[in-house]
């Protein structure tokens, strides 16, 4: 392990090989899951499970703050937090709460949320449906119960974004952005709710990537007057720092790597959040070493961030996730794919959707299924009607995946499918008692039809092509 | 409260009047959510107000048993029993108390899960997905895991379906279904996993409706045999015994109102199960009332069974729920509908979707809102360029609902507003200070473009009409 890697949150947008070695290897002080991983359930299960698999510790982060921003689908959906504040203290609690444990039992551990920002008149509605409302003091009590409501959920919670992003009219994700407000404005206003929340015990708090410019030429996120200055020796916070994304054109076309880091650490910062982490931590850590070779940034510094960090991963790092889905799904198949040849176009062979029973859902699966199978495998899908299937002109060069259900009860359906060409994979669903037609075949026993599993197989069959 | 309303365990298929009252009148032992009401997200969270708000304390559960019967979406996604019975016990554990956690955040307090019904070769798809396989020790082994699982998540478990469904090739939801295994094999099988289920404590169990043709002419949950002999006496089973669902046709086409309920408490039952609550409760409550004045029922033994119900209601109820969402919307907007006029139809005015950046998901919530205004309102939807509005035609008998998104930052934005027609109701998403450019009109203050406060304010457009 090198010696600095809890100095950075990386941001994972997808989960592949390069990833998974990286994670290996390295001790990252946090992880910020985004939509396109946390909304696919095999990628998400996966994910914990490559961490508990590693053994790995850390803050695991989603930017789920209720409303607007939402990427936790396992979340009920709420209104957000401009109408929250329009309602009572109590809701604020008891939504970080409900949020707070489902994101704990799914295996998260820490929340970039509340958003202590103040609504400005005129704010659009992306930044406006985000904040608590305007008025410092009220904004300041809603936050504090969302707090408690994280705290007692044993979830960590991250402010943002230090000094206050309300009086901004411009998107940091897009351009510079500057705050000309007074010292004495910013005091009586935006700092009010960072003040109630840093004596109520926050552990970590979040930069903007805003020039106040009344107080410093340079972002907040760079800024000894408001990292040192204010926020650690006027306000007397002794947590952690964390910058907003560098990747944000406010800080990354204007400052390069070294820049950021030399300036960010000596003005009291301690981690640094990179929203692409496969991509951007090896060459910020190469930065980093530079700079310490060069004795342009203090190690005591570092060091003491470090010790930091690793005590809000032991006081927030548990080990309940979603993890064991992905083993579940993976323990309880079966594949045999001996004879698969390599085919440039996949097919899928589905039965018709109908209900059975009210207890049937297998027609819904379907569907789904049909529509993973063109997103994994840009398949084309043929469907067969289970009652009276009819034979299907099949193209010769192709692989076909055939989803076959209670076979063993339908003559003309058992025909049906071993008439199919040599290059079929059998995807047996839940009869291992019809297996025993398809032994001399490729096939694939799932023992479920929902879409977790069956992406499991598809994945299969997607790694077998592309190794040919 | 009429004094025997705790021996139901009522189905709630939607919210409306007669429901409301029926909560408000009545004191249920059970609630059960079906899909309806738990896959909509303004529908459950108005249910737990209602609930909490009537101080009503009673079991509420779900059929989320994981994997083909998944009814709440915000349990994580899982392969199901089956495939759960190919891999390792503590996976049951670990599925059941995430669900349990998730289930409880939410407000359910009873699950009916889970399944101990063993799979035989040639069960359906349907059937054979929801057993966790075969081998009657190993199914106990792993129900077993579910029931500690959902026991440290504070959840009440149901196992089912007494005394075993699994060698049924019938579906009693649909037709009779018999059984015409010998004790030695009911005994040394499908027993099995209930014993174990006895011994570890269970508290609930729920009945097949299945008749065991070795044991009883009558199906299992009316018999007396199966009931008091075998699961009272022989395996001295304490805890409350619940029917499946009356209204599936193996019980409700052969039996009347009367003489289920004679036949199932005289047996030892405690609990009845109506899959439509509104419909069928009055009608089983006044077969009850008459078989009481009859004195064909024993009251000492159904009070018996209320004092048991209580003490599980005692036990699991808890005051955690998602109903403050439900207050949170409905506190938060504020409407003005003084001037609304009647209308057969309804026009929906919408922003064309267009991401703004990264942070925005408000062009997700724009389709999410036309679908909710064709289902609630059968509204037509007209949408429009906040950057170029042009003029619309509208039809001059119409009620017009015009979607606005920060209408002061254009000049012509706001005058393609104002030239609407009078019977146009605003909904004023985010800014109040685009309230005062209406405050003569029809509007909506939302301060969210979440579909769930968008949702209230398309209820009370529809009440509102309905009110004419």
């Amino acid at each position: 392990m090198r010696k600095y890697e809890r100095l950075f949150f990386c941001g994972i947008n997808d989960l592949n090989d390069e990833l998974r070695e990286m994670i290996r290897e390295n001790d990252w002080g946090g992880l910020i899951l985004y939509p396109n991983v946390i909304q696919d359930t095999y990628k998400l299960t996966e994910f914990f499970n490559i961490i508990e698999s590693n053994g790995k510790k850390c803050l695991i982060s989603s930017d789920h703050e209720g409303g607007q921003i939402e990427t936790i689908p396992f979340i009920p959906p709420f209104p957000g937090n401009m109408a929250l504040g329009k309602t009572r203290p109590e809701y604020a609690r008891k939504y970080a709460y409900l949020s707070g444990n489902i994101m704990k039992s799914i295996g998260f551990n820490t929340v970039f949320a509340p958003v202590l920002d103040l609504y400005t008149p005129k704010n659009s509605a992306v930044v406006g449906f985000r904040t608590l409302g305007g008025e410092p003091v009220k904004v300041a009590k809603y936050s504090n119960e969302m707090l408690k409501g994280y705290k007692d959920a044993g979830i960590l919670a991250c402010v943002k974004h230090f000094p206050g992003h309300g009086k901004a009219f411009t998107d940091s994700h897009e351009m510079d952005v500057i705050i000309d407000a007074s010292p004495e404005a910013l005091k009586s206003e935006d700092f009010v709710p960072f003040k109630l929340a840093i004596e109520s015990g926050v552990e970590l708090i979040m930069t903007a990537h805003v020039i106040y410019s009344s107080i410093d030429t340079l972002p907040a996120t760079l800024s000894k007057k408001v990292i040192n200055d204010i926020l650690k020796n006027e306000f007397e916070y002794d947590g952690v720092v964390l910058t907003d994304a560098i990747e944000m054109k406010a800080i990354s076309e204007k400052f390069s790597p070294k820049e950021i880091l030399e300036k960010f650490f000596n003005a009291g910062g301690d981690m640094i959040l990179l929203s692409n982490g496969v991509k951007n931590f090896p060459i910020f850590y190469k930065a980093l070493e530079e700079l310490l070779n060069e004795g342009r940034i203090d190690e005591n510094k570092l060091e003491n961030s470090v010790v930091k960090i690793k005590k809000l991963i032991d006081r927030y790092y548990h080990k309940q996730s979603v993890g064991f889905i992905n083993s579940t799904v993976e323990e309880s198949i079966e594949v045999n794919f001996d004879n698969v040849k390599p085919a440039l176009n996949v097919i899928l062979l589905i039965p018709q959707p109908q209900k059975m029973s009210q207890a049937d859902i297998l027609s819904d699966h379907y569907i789904k299924i049909e529509k993973l199978a063109r997103k994994i495998l840009g398949a084309k899908i043929f469907r067969y009607d289970m009652k009276k299937p009819k034979k299907v002109d099949l193209p010769g060069d192709a692989l076909i995946i055939d989803i076959i259900v209670d076979t063993f009860k339908n003559e003309n359906l058992l025909k049906f499918h071993k008439s199919l060409p040599q290059n079929t994979i059998y995807v047996i669903s839940h009869d291992p008692y019809d297996k025993k037609f398809f032994e001399d075949r490729n096939y694939a026993i799932t023992y479920s039809m929902t879409p977790v599993s069956i992406t499991a197989i598809f994945k299969r069959v997607k790694e077998f092509l592309s190794g040919f």
